[in-house]
């Protein structure tokens, strides 16, 4: 049975001493988070995290969910009760405006109490999230009568919310989606099609489900400017805004799928469904995306959640089993054995995903913070510069942090050598769960198109070069400093790749757009390093001065940041210059056999 | 329901046309397979494999084993039915010698062969796999009784075998194990323990099982020095050497596991059972090694074999599947969209897989050339040379074979986005089942110790040298041809950073021990690199010479191989720089955390 403990200290050096929590306290909520609140919000969540999610979380794949013959959809054992224990806790609200029952609290408060939630349950807290993506675009697109109509009872947690975009022959490509939509005249609409890949669309744990659901409106134009959302509850509200008549909508099938069995992936049969518009006719595209956005950030962080789980169960399996001695003589010469925590290569795994989990918080949590203000500040540029930071991380949050995240499950798994692949040791889970994450919401390919393709030349480059110009400075600002030389020596050499990667792109990839695609995923994974990496030479900043300080009795702590740095620099970094030659390789010989030729 | 097509002209391209098979006709066997024989051999097996065996996958995956009250286990629908096809058309023993029963044909054969079948299905040629591991040992270490009493009806496949090495605390380091034999003063013992992880150890396939077991007589030194091998019949034999009486070994339980749920892997109980000493006493290790040799070839094979069936779905697919248009054009106008193997991204995961498997089939095939040179030829120069090679190439081909082998697996699950994940299209199968290849006999980090710490210095490096000398010496004649220029180029640089690499394990590793732990899976790869980006520059040689001598007809078949070599090169060859830089920057790093740290 796998342990999990939230790693509550290493968010608190994140937030307060690396990326300085304080001195956004003059954005709305953040008042009544002071750090002191923010640890104590933080160690609750832990608890639920630790006591409640997580010891269903073996129950939850064992189990997996059950459709019966009315299409009404049961999960795991022990899911609605943590479920309700969530709710109760005001967690599915964290960072909702007081106006709709939220709590108004920072954004990254949500996100750093996300991590745990997931780690401990990913399956499970897939039901509040699916919900949290359909607030968040009523929010930004529903009128004032559908939020005061939906948004209290979704932030409550007494109905929940789900994305209906996929369709059998219409993934990516949203433009081929054929679910109809006809106005019925009381500004209401019939919907009717088959929605597939629908996490959370049946299931037991709520009154209610308010279904987001994209459809072409009869006569709209083709392809993706005829989209439109709608919100389609699975029982049509009375006339006090209480569920009643069951609404033309059920579960026709849920997927037998290679991991997060608790969640229930679902068919979904629209015939007939009342549903009404959200925002304007044809702009479902776009209120879609608000979704989406959160949705793809809220997937990056499930990648280090996984990760971040996995490496704790492979540190204790690596710390109890004892086989073979270590190369300098052994460790444990009282036992027969020592245990496999002293050879290289099960050090390498642990370091390299433990290497790459801290950093991955660290680069959710700045972009956490960006995401506050980029929404509550009341400076426009400020606004503008965190809006541009948030577009551009979104997809290498999304697809670098889900990519690690598996490779690090798979990593984990390995540590335990044949135990972990027998499905009692719960590593086979881990790999099984994160590998979900690199797919949904935007096949990682997707992602790397959408950096490369949209991202990179938005704003004429605005948002690439400031974050050029940030980790640049860094690494001038800290030259002179020979402490610090071993990360940003490393650091400027990967930014020096990623920026001429950036300039080969610029030089290849407008006349020729195969070059982009070519470049694609290994241009997001070398800017994944470069942030990363960005972000170690951060944290090494702050232990540096810390350690200069005194330290306050946690100098371990401290070195142990430094030397994880350095691991990150002489074990990770490397391949940014992999990646460079790749992508300078251009289209030519990935595109040379015809299709017939495979 | 994925597809299957053994690639018989890539195994005779490989085979005839770069590795010069005819060469070999003078060893014993190979007349008896000329070229013509070969294919239509090559043929008859792909039927098998095509037809029998691959049809019941999928079934195997769903169903899985069943343990029942008694301790017997029945294998999934119809697997007994296609064993008994592969048993009947002499497929167990067709390396085997003629006077055991078997065909005595190139064990080049038995490995071309091999791949199609666990493509097909890894779970269920796991039965015949075993027991030709098992075959191999009593061959090498058995007595000639031992012999005569054992391998026909092995050999004929009605008796199957097993291998039991792994305990509950002992799975690695083999010194660990508790097993016990007792004398009985009659030539048997009285084997007592418990094994696990225990591969086709029950099933109703044959009708006796030989298990193969490691064992510690009474009184034997501790560690490894103190281990023998015993079989241990599941049925002990009568007068006229037939199955009698049950002997004392059982199937205790069936593990759940995360994939090949075909083959049951079972706990063994070992209580008082008969068995007999094979080969010396304390001399287990030596024999076992013979069995695991040949089980990590098989395993390396087993990575190609899910990389090639996963690979070939992908393709299916990817041309199948509609999704958005070219960047470069609409490709097809007349659909709603194209086809998405039009899309770069989709492209590069295409070609990886085809890029790995071409060369990774080519690597296995020459170094099973070089195995039945070891085995059969009268000159003890090129028997040397042909057991160094196979010794060396043993762990590069088991670690990185399955190692880019699951990679694979894992990219062609991608291209299917998220139905990908959905077990019923059967890609997360191949994910799954590939994942054990990098696991057992030896998990990869244990193949990349061997490599580093014991196959590198053997001998004095002889065997690493004369790998080094053929491919610069390849490089070096192939240096003035223009059209060779691409491959050798890039071959030259990953040769010259293998050699650096192997320069700084000479200079660092001596003295500092973690130095070659910590280096050894990076060096594993970049050893893997060369060797594959060697077979490629020998597979484009081939294809230019065709080519220049008109190609008769198949000048796109060749030009196919000239693209993928390159895309080899450009793709995948860059990576032995990164893995130059990260063995170069030593241990420290790696090991600098204290265990408490963790």
């Amino acid at each position: 049975m796998p342990t999990y403990k939230a790693p509550v200290a290493d968010t608190l050096f994140v937030l307060n001493e690396v990326l300085g929590y304080e001195r956004y306290g003059n954005l709305a909520g953040f008042a009544d988070a002071t750090p002191d609140v923010l640890e104590a919000i933080l160690q609750e969540g832990a608890k639920l995290a630790e006591n409640v999610l997580h010891p269903l979380n073996r129950i939850g794949d064992e189990e997996g969910c059950t459709r019966h013959e009315d299409g009404s959809v049961t999960t795991p054992k022990g899911f609605k009760a943590a479920y309700d224990q969530y709710r109760e806790g005001g967690w599915m609200g964290l960072a909702v405006p007081a106006e709709y029952g939220g709590q108004g609290l920072p954004y990254t408060v949500h996100s750093a109490i996300g991590e745990y939630m997931s780690s401990a349950n990913m399956a499970l807290m897939m039901y509040p999230g699916l919900t949290q993506g359909a607030v968040a675009a009523i929010l930004a697109h529903g009128s004032d009568e559908q939020k005061q109509t939906y948004l209290p009872k979704m932030v409550d947690g007494v109905w929940t919310g789900t994305m209906n975009l996929t369709e059998p022959h219409c993934g990516t490509d949203l433009g081929l989606l054929r679910t109809r939509a006809v106005p019925n005249g009381d500004g209401t609409y019939k919907i009717s099609g088959q929605k597939i890949f629908i996490s959370a669309g049946e299931h037991d744990m709520s009154e209610n489900i308010i279904h987001l659901v994209l459809a072409r409106i009869e006569g709209a134009p083709e392809g993706v400017k005829g989209i439109s959302l709608f919100i389609v509850p699975k029982f049509k509200l009375d006339a006090n805004g209480n569920p009643g008549e069951k609404n033309g909508v059920s579960c026709g099938s849920i997927e037998e799928k290679m991991g997060i069995h608790g969640n229930a992936t679902c068919v979904m049969n629209y015939d007939e469904a009342e549903g009404v518009l959200i925002g304007q006719e044809n702009g479902g595209l776009k209120a879609m995306f608000v979704m989406m956005n959160e949705a793809r950030l809220g997937v990056g962080l499930q990648g280090l959640s996984i990760s971040e789980i996995a490496y704790q169960n492979a540190v204790v399996y690596a710390k109890d089993r004892i086989q073979g001695r270590s190369l300098s003589g052994a460790k444990a010469p009282e036992k027969k054995a020592d245990p496999i925590i002293v050879h290289p290569d099960i050090r390498r795994k642990l370091m390299t995903m433990r290497a790459i989990n801290e950093a991955g918080r660290a680069l959710i949590l700045w972009t956490a913070l960006k995401s506050d203000v980029a929404h509550r500040s009341e400076d426009a540029a400020a606004r503008e510069q965190a809006e541009d930071h948030m577009s551009l991380m979104t997809p290498v949050i999304k697809g670098v942090l889900t990519d690690k995240g598996f490779d690090n499950a798979v990593m984990a798994q390995q540590v335990y050598g044949g135990h972990g692949y027998i499905e009692e040791w719960g590593m086979s889970q881990f790999v099984r769960d994160a590998r979900i994450a690199q797919i949904y919401e935007g096949a990682n390919g997707i992602q790397a198109l959408d950096l490369v393709g949209r991202k990179l030349g938005q704003n004429g480059g605005r948002a690439v070069q400031a974050f050029f110009k940030d980790v640049g400075a860094f690494c001038e600002e800290n030259r002179a400093d020979d402490k610090m030389a071993p990360y940003t020596k490393s650091l400027k050499k990967g930014l020096n790749d990623l920026q001429a990667a950036t300039m080969w792109l610029m030089q290849n990839a407008m006349g020729k757009p195969d070059n982009a695609g070519a470049a694609s995923t290994d241009y997001m994974h070398l800017f994944g390093l470069v942030s990363l990496g960005y972000m170690w030479a951060m944290m090494a900043k702050t232990a540096q001065e810390k350690i200069a300080a005194g330290a306050n009795g946690s100098a371990e702590f401290y070195e142990n940041k430094l030397a994880t740095a350095r691991f990150f620099m002489d074990r990770l970094m490397p391949e940014t210059s992999a990646h460079l030659a790749r992508i300078s390789s251009g289209a030519d010989s990935m595109m040379a056999l015809s299709a017939d030729a495979f």
